[in-house]
């Protein structure tokens, strides 16, 4: 492997001069560069990233903090991530977090380092007053998560109309006792999308049982669990808010397994719009996130941050949630006409 | 933010001092070193990496390519390559190359201007003659990949006995007329996979029909289309080897729509055991892939390498995989009573 000093003997110059053209020194005359580029080419050599970065601080990379790769609206999120920043000349890399506090902390060094010109958190797993201090060495965006008062750009969905819209659904369709699911995460998101959830049901005069809140709900598995603690009950609820589909899809599987029909005995509500939701008999009613319209907004923020070089300022950018209404809880003619 | 200065006036010492500590420089006296740490601590100064990768050529990072992150396949990997990373103390960061062969340039870059010290590649987009001069850099590990004459460790299930045990299986169903799906990647692997699928053909004295090879199918619409592609077929295959979970379902979910019955019908294999698989109804048949057995060894040898500085040199590591018979393809009560 070549180094500076093969470059400035093939060149025929000194050192210095091989280190003033890398470190674009004003006073280095047009001919020695050139010749010092011909020399680098021609022995293949490329400048040390670490030392080029020292240079120019500049390492043309944002890295991207996953919870979890497998999670279908992640791995949507990032693929989108990575189609805005390459359309800006910009590399991501992706670090998952595995929800671990240590994980986080050692990825945001990728900041302190100077490893990564920024970085778009999609999940927070330290307090916020540890994170902040990292705003030190660079800009953080928070994408898909909101921290109140935190001092930087926070792209996210709102929440609380997602469990509003969602609870005003199900009381269309008749429905009084409505279950809801968390998935154990705790951040404001999932908080406010509770409290909108609740919010609907108040409105209605209903009050929420609390026997009908599962906590710590994410999977296949779980959903089909739900269903079997729900055949338990003697005051059961008629509808669901899952959270996400694949624990719609598990519940769903289930409950068909044990000849309950969807929607006329039970109503399904999923969350993230996944292939799943429409492959499934019925097809699962399911929220539908603004996955594309928040990761190009992130990079934009991201990419102007990093160009500004002033990453203190609290900025909320705000997007809306759809619902997609499918046969998981739309009553089919039978229960039209009797409604 | 501190700098290096700052940390030599608070210890008393000189910045040279420091600079000897931060460089494990060996005649620096304990107590020196308990000063530098001491400021260092108090100041919050951490070594710049590019300048502690300068030093020591480390970054603790291990780069993993991956075409796409959102396919299950990938997505299960990287999971465990993550955490067998994290066992030996490694971060992993996860480069998406969405099959480009420019974006695999810019990441492999990452070894050469050493912000990572290897990379584990679980495709290929470029000639290999190509990738092999980044071997000069640091080392490469291909994991579910093979390229017959390359000088590096590759990590990779026997996708010949995949595809000849898929045909065995279906062979012994009772089939003769099986249609294949290749899903338009190119590589030595999913040729081996052809070829046993053929073989087993062979040695039953069956030929394989060319009008049921499908090509470029990955996703659940590619599966419904070919269905509908087979049902306007005059000599129709009577099975399929998808080569997907996703397209097994899709093919399976259009099947049922128009009446068909899995598997007295029509018979349908999937591949990669994906959570999907279980909950179809029927299940879908699917090849098992090694995959915890492959990222460990991945790490493992990736491990290996950066320590013994030694890059070139072929290993084969080749695993097995399982199929999974379920009813997709397994005739139930009924059909076993008229065999």
């Amino acid at each position: 492997m070549s180094t500076i000093k093969d470059v400035a003997k093939l060149a025929g110059l000194s050192r210095t001069t091989v280190s003033r053209v890398l470190n674009d020194h004003p006073y280095v005359s047009v001919e020695k560069k050139k010749l010092v580029q011909q020399a680098m080419e021609q022995l293949g050599y490329v400048p040390n990233s670490a030392a080029r970065s020292l240079r120019n601080n500049k390492t043309g990379i944002i890295a991207v903090l996953i919870p979890k790769i497998s999670t279908p609206f992640f791995s949507q999120l990032i693929e989108i991530l990575e189609m805005a920043a390459s359309a800006k000349g910009y590399q991501l890399i992706i670090c998952q977090t595995q929800f671990s506090k240590q994980k986080e902390l050692n990825y945001l060094n990728l900041l302190k380092t100077k490893q990564v010109d920024g970085v778009i958190m999609t999940s927070i797993e330290n307090d916020w007053s540890i994170i902040d201090a990292y705003l030190n060495y660079g800009p953080i965006v928070l994408c898909n998560e909101m921290i109140e008062h935190a001092q930087i750009p926070m792209v996210y969905m709102n929440q609380a109309s997602s469990g509003y819209n969602v609870a005003k659904h199900l009381l269309e369709m008749g429905h009084r006792q409505i279950a809801y699911c968390s998935n154990g995460i705790v951040s404001e998101g999932m908080k406010a999308r509770e409290k909108g959830f609740k919010r609907a049901l108040l409105e209605s005069g209903c009050t929420f049982d609390e026997n009908f809140h599962f906590e710590n709900v994410a999977s296949i598995e779980d959903g089909k669990q739900i269903f079997r603690k729900i055949t338990e009950m003697k005051i059961k609820p008629t509808a669901i808010f899952t959270g996400g589909d694949s624990v719609a899809a598990g519940f769903i599987s289930e409950a068909k397994k044990h000849g309950w029909n969807i929607p006329e005995d039970f109503a399904v509500v999923g969350f993230d719009n996944m292939e799943i939701s429409e492959l499934f008999d019925p097809k699962i009613t399911t929220v539908v996130q603004p996955v594309e319209e928040m990761a190009i907004k992130s990079i934009e923020v991201a990419f102007e941050k990093i160009h500004k070089r002033q990453f203190r300022s609290t900025e909320k950018h705000i997007f809306s949630m759809k619902l997609a209404i499918r046969g998981s809880t739309m009553k089919k003619r039978k229960l039209v006409a009797t409604s």
